[in-house]
């Protein structure tokens, strides 16, 4: 195999309760990438469209997570990799836009390797990536844009990540408002420290959402989307926040919360149907604020990164 | 149906990553307790054994667990309870002896009025019996004494227990230093706020633990037995609490932690034969400690309560 095409998909990260440790897969947004074996040595980014992102492979999520990769691979190749990247996640949107460039990359390599590397393996490099544009190697997206599902990064030292089973019948509508959240300025604002009392409701509803994963217990699932600690701060950077919250509520939604470090708004359901009802009345409401947005509707993706 | 002979388990509440939410029943440890119908209306404490509480059923776990069941129930009845208390856990031990009598008075007069409560009604009930003694309806040692085996406290409000699964060949070594250490006392030295950092890998470690229950995994049950929060501050309570710990993982035990708020201190291992190893090298360590002490096996119950 000479080159590979794949859709690297979006990622909902911290899930509400879940802040720096849960994550699931989106199906319907995503990115195309290209990844081709070459002669010229090393890792060349051939083509970006969608985005003015860098080509510089050391300065691209993808270029580093590809490097990552080619450092712990103890066989001397006399090739190297060029990759293409069509960019439809906006950076910023808070699905997981450098996560799908770098979980990518690795997927794309280690395909053309002949898979020499575990799925845990490459979160680790993936995770590399994200390190150029978080300042940590976070794993929350890489993971379930690698795994597919609902993931949990058990800790980093060493990485582990669990894969964690999915109802069939769980769909997102996602509102991305079109302004720009940098996740290192939504971490910034966010406390050091927690209420203890807030904690334990926290890790609680983290336990009940894993158990709900198991036990295909949509109700159980959506009375656990409750975040005490982050979106507090967070939400205040969203504008028309609680109003979606409110509307996915009021229309049947199992729960909604903020994606990553936002300012998209995830909203989970139990079908298509109401998913798109959904999107159909956020997006009435959303109208008012007189900011762009899109939205999207997703099914919860089991899979991952896919070959097309 | 006139009078019922019980089990009523200890119980290892916080499980070192849960605090305030997971909980889970042993086999080995606990009280005994006859519950008997009489002419005298209400309900009456007639015997305690093996410590020295009050008989007044207000100030008796046992009773006012009782009441509260009684208040609830909305037939009218021409007859009172009577209740035995035969105890076998000290009280103040972290392995839930107030909450064996309160489970189990309320278990036993469910049974006698041919069970018109469930087990999260029961639990409610059972939990207004620890109020006495911890100024808050704690549940999460009463759910694992009376639904065995695991058990989450997903919220007070309302109050929604969540019974996990648990591996067959689980076993726990818990040693009892002999030392009172009151619930309100080790409550108090708790810091009122944690870093968000810790609670980030103690919710990890939740997820994980919930995770490992339902896949029967050992290993990863034990790795997410840590608490980076609460047993800082009490495992200074505790005499020797460190060298248990170490020699605990010196001999194969999967983890170890504070059973609820002390001075116990459980190790969990896979099978009998290792738990009574620990045992014997625990006790061979503490008798250096110079403390009283009691040392236990116990396989997890899943059953909670048992007639006998």
């Amino acid at each position: 195999m000479k080159e590979i095409k794949i859709f690297s998909p979006g990622t909902i990260a911290n899930v509400s309760c879940g802040f720096d440790a849960l994550g699931c897969c989106l199906d319907t947004i995503g990115d195309e990438m290209i990844i081709r074996k070459t002669d010229k040595k090393g890792v060349q980014i051939t083509k970006i469209t969608g985005d003015d992102l860098p080509f510089e492979t050391h300065k691209n999520v993808a270029g580093v997570a590809a490097l990552a990769l080619l450092e712990k691979y103890n066989k001397s190749i006399d090739y190297g990799f060029e990759i293409e990247i069509y960019k439809n996640i906006k950076p910023g949107s808070g699905i997981g836009s450098s996560a799908a460039s770098a979980a990518g990359a690795v997927f794309g390599i280690n395909k053309l390797l002949n898979e020499p590397f575990t799925a845990q393996e490459l979160i680790l490099f993936a995770s590399k990536g994200e390190e150029l544009v978080s300042d940590f190697p976070i794993a929350d997206n890489v993971a379930p844009a690698l795994l597919g599902g609902f993931t949990l990064v058990k800790g980093y030292d060493p990485l582990k990540v669990l894969k964690l089973p999915v109802m069939d019948d769980l769909y997102a509508t996602i509102l991305h408002p079109q302004i720009e959240i940098k996740t290192s300025e939504s971490r910034a604002i966010l406390p050091e420290k927690a209420n203890l009392k807030d904690a334990v409701k926290q890790w609680a509803n983290v336990g009940a959402l894993v158990h709900a994963l198991h036990t295909e217990d949509y109700d159980l699932f959506g009375s656990s989307l409750h975040d005490l600690i982050v979106e507090p701060y967070r939400s205040q950077l969203i504008p028309g926040f609680d109003q979606v919250v409110k509307t996915a509520k009021d229309n049947g939604a199992l729960g909604s919360g903020i994606s990553g470090s936002g300012p998209s708004i995830f909203s989970f359901c139990k079908g298509i149907q109401q998913a798109e009802k959904l999107r159909d009345k956020i997006k009435k409401v959303y109208k008012k604020a007189d900011i762009p947005f899109h939205i999207y509707v997703s099914k919860i993706n089991k899979k991952g990164i896919k070959l097309i």
